[in-house]
């Protein structure tokens, strides 16, 4: 680890960036559900574990979508039922509908988040409905949580593109998202979920919002750009960062190597730029290595190989 | 191909960015002499014509390191005997020192680049010299060189940090790089030779030289953190990068892998930026995809990956 002395902060002062960061661990969740193979609850729960362990102070436990669409996780309420939650640690949940509320709901979850889409196309393919649609189907969702005292998130995919539309236009997506924040969503997580996004666009897009605060990023790096976008969104003042424990998400050797910005690469850059945001770097490399021998492939985080490859 | 319609311009008007980059491409000098095989000057030829053919302005061609040291680099004059000189295209080599640059002249090249050490551990180790005794060799090639007509670049390199001393100051960097200007240098490449810094330390060293148009950028992506930096240094005004196709130079698998940025991830993001570079990204990944097979291993590069994986 000796190399890593040298990310000592250097920053030029006044340069706008937070003093600290929330990064919102999405590596169970997104993650384990874009893996090829499905890993046993009893590694989910260690996994977990040792990412609390390692300082994540938000860590996306699973999803309630249906299993027909999620097989890997299949097991969320066998998850739940097994795991021993830490005081100061959020664990959000996925659901897509109200039966998903409701399965979360017995289940004790606190935070939940609901998957938007920003653009028609992609709301037709993923949840078989028409944008207008999908808000009257998150409408009750939401309303219920918040009656219930649960935080919600709100996802909006696709906000830089989409494999059916090309472009996506700004408008559309902030108009999507005021939508979410209407609803009763009081955070938004602006996805791009084919890694298509650079930097101009990303600051373009968080100044098309009124409340900077309100609003997380969630890059893939499925064109290596997911770190200097998210460089992009801490410039413009964005203080919650989604990232995915070793990369997981994607299989580095697959066609199409969808796979999530690494907290592994994200925390080095933090570390670097002085932004405090609670992660033992070590601990968490320790844990990402571990899961990849689960999984039976070397991380694709450059962090990770780069330390413990 | 489709899925690159989205990265259309989208930047935030007065951002400060320029309006085009010229990208230095040192595939075939520093990603193949830091390959494990060594390739064919017929496979070097006709990798540099591809480069050419994708709209590359400057190919760093070869290197006149001592063989001893840089076998894979040894047919340096029979590559540039071979080679078919584009108008427009300008291709440096390496010099290490006067004996090189004898070589460098006799090949009949134009322009040079020499390679120093922002640090005396390194200048120790890679130039078995101190810092004061590597400006002293330098300082008759530069001369010479700028008395035949050629142009200059001068290598800094461990700008961020080194294996040995750890964290780089500031003020080291930017006297290195000014002796180097004095000598006669047209052009800096400020190297991260390992792979460790970050975006902050990046506006900072910039903001400590006086004239930003001298300075390249030469970042490795062992940490993943190198097109973060390098949008930080167009933010500070840089107009030279450098990068290696198909991200050369380092394999992806192996314990370190210290490979330089890749060429596709650095211009899809100047795409997505509405930079203009020159370069025709269709061709480019379909050089570096070949270039691949030559080696026998899958390119590093997202982009390549994703585009033809």
């Amino acid at each position: 680890m000796g190399t890593r002395e040298v990310g000592l902060p250097d920053r030029v002062v006044g340069d706008g960036l937070p003093e600290s960061v929330t990064v919102w661990e999405v590596g169970p969740r997104d993650g384990l559900q874009n893996e090829a193979s499905t890993v046993p609850v009893g590694v989910k729960l260690e996994f977990l574990d040792r990412l609390a362990d390692a300082g994540a102070t938000v860590l996306e436990a699973t999803s309630f979508v249906h299993p027909k669409w999620v097989p890997q996780l299949a097991d969320a309420e066998e998850l739940l039922a097994g795991l021993a939650r830490r005081p100061g640690v959020a664990y959000p949940v996925l659901v897509p509908n109200e039966r998903g509320l409701d399965r979360a709901l017995r289940a004790g979850v606190e935070h939940v988040a609901i998957f938007a889409s920003a653009t028609e196309t992609f709301a037709r393919r993923n949840l078989n409905s028409s944008l207008d649609e999908q808000f009257a189907m998150f409408d009750p969702v939401v309303a219920r949580a918040r009656a219930e005292g649960l935080r919600v998130r709100g996802y909006v995919s696709m906000c830089f593109g989409d494999p059916w539309q090309g472009r996506v236009a700004r408008e559309q997506v902030v108009g999507v998202g005021r939508r979410l924040l209407d609803l009763g969503c009081d955070q938004l997580s602006l996805g791009d979920t084919i890694g298509v996004a650079t930097p101009g666009q990303v600051t373009a897009l968080i100044g098309g919002f009124d409340r900077v605060d309100q609003l997380a990023v969630h890059f893939h790096d499925t064109y290596g750009q997911a770190l200097a976008n998210t460089y992009a969104a801490l410039l413009a003042g964005v203080r919650t960062v989604d990232s995915s424990a070793g990369g997981l998400g994607g299989c580095p050797y697959a066609e199409s190597a969808t796979g999530n910005l690494a907290t592994e690469d994200l925390v080095w850059m933090l570390d670097g730029l002085g932004i405090a945001h609670g992660i033992d770097l070590d601990r968490l490399c320790d844990t990402s290595a571990w899961m990849a021998e689960r999984l039976g492939r070397p991380s694709p985080s450059r962090v990770v190989r780069a330390l413990r490859g």
